[in-house]
């Protein structure tokens, strides 16, 4: 087997910025997008990283996304901030909100960000994280496509729906955790398709709304919710707060208006964020050391904290670079040469 | 069989009232327990209905809740508010700092009550049904008692920490869920012991952290989060937002705080309301009946949404009155007796 190639991290960003800006998308549509996927593939979360640029292009190519948006923001100096992502990818408008969020939130003690109109491929904790490393609390959400079935129900309505969470841990990684509210994403399916293998119960039912093992019949049906009425009423909630409330499409009103999940899905999407210093003002003791001791007391019984393992993956993309396949060099200079 | 006595509403709340009055109790604090335990059952929550009375006095006879408490609101103007319960019960707390939440989130979008020094016993519904009455979507949370070990860990340390939300519905009964992050309550367990069954996999650790379905293991033991580690990751959550960043007791610290669970726990709540027709001013569709659609096409599939049983109780108990067995009447009768 070669031995993979090993970019730095400001190497990888910038071929991919690259690759963005060639597409035609402007400055902080190709920066913010590239920022994005290098941060997954740093964090060895393939799934978000160097592999979603494809998706991206072919999303540019059909006309969905608006490649010269610029992020619209609109705030009357109160905790709710909106950035109209005019079209644009969701990265963008939240670049342009977050030191606005985070602003509010510390002041105010409590504030919201919306993102509307908005072309959606992140994962959720990128986001997270620039609000935690601003010293906030932040919760996040929003819908995707209609391709899980309500807990009872037979058919696609609700989306993966992320929900992702972070709490600041001073001169530590943050708390973090960002999770689809389906069982599982629908890449694990494919992955059991292609490999041969039934699912586990409890994914997934097939189009006539039955329980299925069947990979195939699966993709062909919907999945389930994580945690059986109490995901399934999670995931409603997303649909409500970060669609209908916030005047966005929910997730069968995305699919409905693209007509396909082979481009990505255009909605909205839902940040609140929250100061410790301020909700903990005027009380006893310091609310980051009595974090600290449930932290600690968590990973004291073997448990393992979320993102332990995205932390360590960059620890080694830092000092090492980001390793790359052969494959994946060549990918690359594919998209590179268009 | 003996036919059930039926109270109205108004009857059972004057005699619920009257137990809690003569118990010591101020006005405030006794009309706001009481309002809340014939909320649960009239609405045919039994485990939150005059089954709770008992609890309620054991704790105020041990002198672990100030019966003479009045809530003392802090707000400077902003969208964080905060009542100190005084060592009162939360649900007082609740009924003073309610309207001002509700009135805040409708006029800046979106805000946050905090509870502090409270005695909580309640369910979360019936304080997400206040605010979703006023029109206002609602987030409650609050940590408990150390009982539900974290996914991958074997000892007691996170609380059943209850979620609930609440969507208005114009002209209809909300959205509303309330739940344990635990995967079922610690009552469920006691019932599997009484009843000689074994319990499912999956719910359970014994005291040295291994897996059981053994009903009197488990209750040495912990219980399990619901959802495996997204569950679990949820349940953290509430401890760091609803227990650290307000400045009040986490699960270990109540626990640790009490000594003993069989008195109720004190600590706090955090309370989020955010108003869907700030949210979604100036955007395309109303909010309301995109969230209809959404829910019309739940309940469309067959599937059941939270709280229809409630909802259901609830409409035989205004016709009929509610339901109260013999020993439930002398259990009243013997309270009342003092």
């Amino acid at each position: 087997m070669p031995r993979p190639t090993r970019l730095s991290i400001a190497a990888l960003t910038e071929i991919v910025t690259g690759i963005f800006l060639r597409a035609g998308l402007n400055d902080i549509q190709a920066r913010s997008v590239a920022a994005t996927i290098v941060a997954g593939e740093r964090d060895n979360c393939k799934s978000h990283g160097i592999y979603r640029i494809a998706g991206c292009l072919r999303t540019i190519e059909a006309g969905k996304v608006d490649p010269a948006a610029e992020p619209e923001l609109q705030h009357d100096g109160g905790p709710l901030i909106r950035v109209n992502a005019g079209g644009g990818f969701s990265t963008a408008a939240f670049s342009v909100g977050a030191p606005v969020l985070a602003e509010q939130a510390a002041a105010q003690g409590i504030a919201a960000l919306v993102i509307n109109d908005c072309t959606h491929f992140s994962a959720l904790w990128p986001e997270i994280e620039t609000l935690t490393e601003a010293g906030v609390a932040a919760l996040a959400m929003c819908p995707s496509y209609a391709a899980v079935a309500p807990s009872g129900g037979t058919a696609p309505l609700l989306g993966t729906n992320p929900f992702a969470f972070g709490w600041p841990r001073p001169g530590r990684h943050p708390y973090v955790f960002d999770f689809a509210t389906s069982i599982v994403a629908r890449g694990e399916i494919e992955l059991h398709r292609q490999d041969g293998r039934t699912l586990p119960e409890g994914w997934a039912v097939d189009a006539e709304g039955r329980p299925t093992t069947d990979p195939h019949a699966a993709l062909a049906g919907a999945m389930l919710p994580f945690g059986g009425h109490k995901g399934s009423a999670i995931s409603t909630m997303i649909e409500l707060l970060a669609g209908a409330m916030i005047g966005d499409l929910t997730s069968p009103e995305a699919l409905g208006a693209l007509g396909s999940t082979a481009l990505l899905p255009a909605h909205g999407e839902l940040i609140i964020a929250m100061s410790p210093a301020r909700f903990a003002a005027g009380r006893p003791g310091d609310p980051f050391a009595r974090a600290e001791r449930l932290l600690d007391a968590i990973a004291g019984q073997g448990a393992r904290l979320p993102s332990e393992r995205r932390f360590a993956a960059r620890a080694a993309a830092m000092r090492d670079g980001i390793a790359l396949s052969a494959e994946e060099m060549a990918m690359l200079e594919e998209l590179r040469a268009g």
